[in-house]
């Protein structure tokens, strides 16, 4: 399988669906209409909608319901990425290679585009309320939604981000844990398991793509910190080395980076072992989990 | 009836509601929890979700499905409120006489305070399908907040008021009104058209409720321009001739003080006499929106 052609194609399928559901530019408030559109189109894998929807064909998932929750995923993560970017924030001018969307709105325009696609992901994932299936799994998607995305989910990893950076001595492996399992990997775990809700997959089945998830949402971030010490910067599409000279603590810093690497390693093969204990199979999913965790960028 | 007295047993009772469903501050992300309730109990008259409450007792609406999303409307008030007080968009740093919240968790978590208040309002109203009640009411009522409160409700008038700031000349009066149809209009429109669909009134009665809100929170705005050039500065709790100095362009500027007083007294005429053709009465509610429109702070 070539993996990276076919995780194309399925990204451009999920940048597809989530365009379709974003209000047209026009009106008075064309602006945030416009803005909404130049963050979500201005690049990303779409790694959430594409476990979200591989998930729900694993479980045999039929019909489009999962649509909605593939746009507001990506909705949502989208806006995480033009909030961290803020003044207030990270201060970030650039991403992957374009201005952010305060450089090219304005810093107000930033605060609002980020606050309308959060609150638009969840006016986008009720439109699943329409479709042919039973509407206790559309409300169980739906909480997992909010819940991963909020205090419990990747806002409580980013608070606890935010208050340690520049803080290097008051950093502590408990609090890296912590953020690592909340912020990146809180979003993977709502898409995998909101794929399998609504597939109609058994609680245990969830429980099961939960572990999966939450394995490959930390080996992926241990990647992310060992290719930010070993990676290309042509490849890595952002400047090497960047975390330590942003004082940022990472995963590398406490472990070193052999270890590091040994945990990428168990880490990866505990998810693909739990995954591979389901009768279902999904060939692409498995070996996206393994391209995700040993990618060069 | 003393309806100043009634108004502040009911804000306290609604009070009550919205905090039972905040977290405790607790856990390593016990910072958020602290700013969301700061924010929150930082005042206000918690008019949204009495003005939910009382529509809801209107048709007759019972059990505890309406307290989810009371306390829903108020987070995403709060949230909409400590947003705009950021350096990027109005720059205060008081509120109600208190300091606000970026003022005293600092900017970054001003953000994120507001996004986690915006997220917990969904994850909050997500329990109302818990209580015993049919769900399509439910969804309806979910709708109809996610629709009001983002794009093309409150943030889609808070982007035309942000990018008129400052460019008095650029105002016209279409522009206006489209500000104060949505950025205030529309949560007081979904404040009590929530309260109707919870309560089972029928999609004709809904928009009788519909109009009733946009007139008296058009009326409600309107008397706030009134009252920031001829209110008294101790009861107003803000300076007067505030919009003035901010060259701020309010109705007042467009139609006068006598226009805007007699423009007031028809659309609270107007949404009275609608709310009144209803079979159904709540003495409180007309009271009510009779103070709302003609209060002196």
């Amino acid at each position: 399988m070539d993996i990276k052609n076919e995780l194309n194609l399925r990204a451009e399928s999920a940048e597809d669906v989530v365009i379709r559901f974003l209000p047209d530019v026009e009106g008075m408030q064309s602006s945030i209409f416009d803005a909404m559109q130049y963050s979500v189109t201005a690049g990303g894998k779409r790694l959430r909608p594409i476990l979200m929807n591989e998930t729900f064909q694993l479980f045999g998932g039929e019909g489009d319901v999962i649509e909605p929750f593939m746009a507001a995923i990506e909705l949502i993560h989208t806006y995480s990425l033009v909030h961290d970017d803020l003044p207030a924030m990270d201060n970030d001018m650039l991403r992957r290679g374009k201005p952010t969307t305060h450089a090219v709105y304005g810093e107000a325009m930033g605060v609002l585009a980020g606050d309308a696609l959060l609150n638009y992901a969840f006016e986008t994932a009720l439109n699943a309320y329409d479709a042919d299936v039973d509407t206790v799994r559309v409300t169980e998607a739906m909480r997992l939604l909010a819940r991963k995305a909020g205090v419990f989910g990747m806002i409580g990893g980013q608070v606890v981000d935010v208050e340690s950076e520049k803080k290097q001595l008051e950093m502590t492996k408990e609090k890296l844990d912590f953020i690592y399992e909340l912020k990146t990997g809180a979003l993977i775990e709502a898409s995998m398991m909101i794929g399998a809700v609504l597939a109609g997959a058994t609680e245990k089945q969830v429980e099961i793509v939960e572990n999966v998830a939450k394995k490959i949402g930390l080996a992926f971030q241990i990647q992310d910190d060992i290719l930010d010490v070993e990676g290309d910067e042509a490849t890595l599409g952002k400047p090497i080395g960047s975390d330590e000279r942003n004082e940022k603590c990472t995963f590398v810093t406490f472990a070193g980076i052999e270890k590091s690497k040994e945990e990428v390693k168990r880490l990866t093969d505990e998810a693909l072992e739990e995954l591979n204990s389901l009768p279902q199979k999904n060939e692409f999913l498995n070996e996206l989990l393994n391209y995700l965790v040993y990618r060069d960028k």
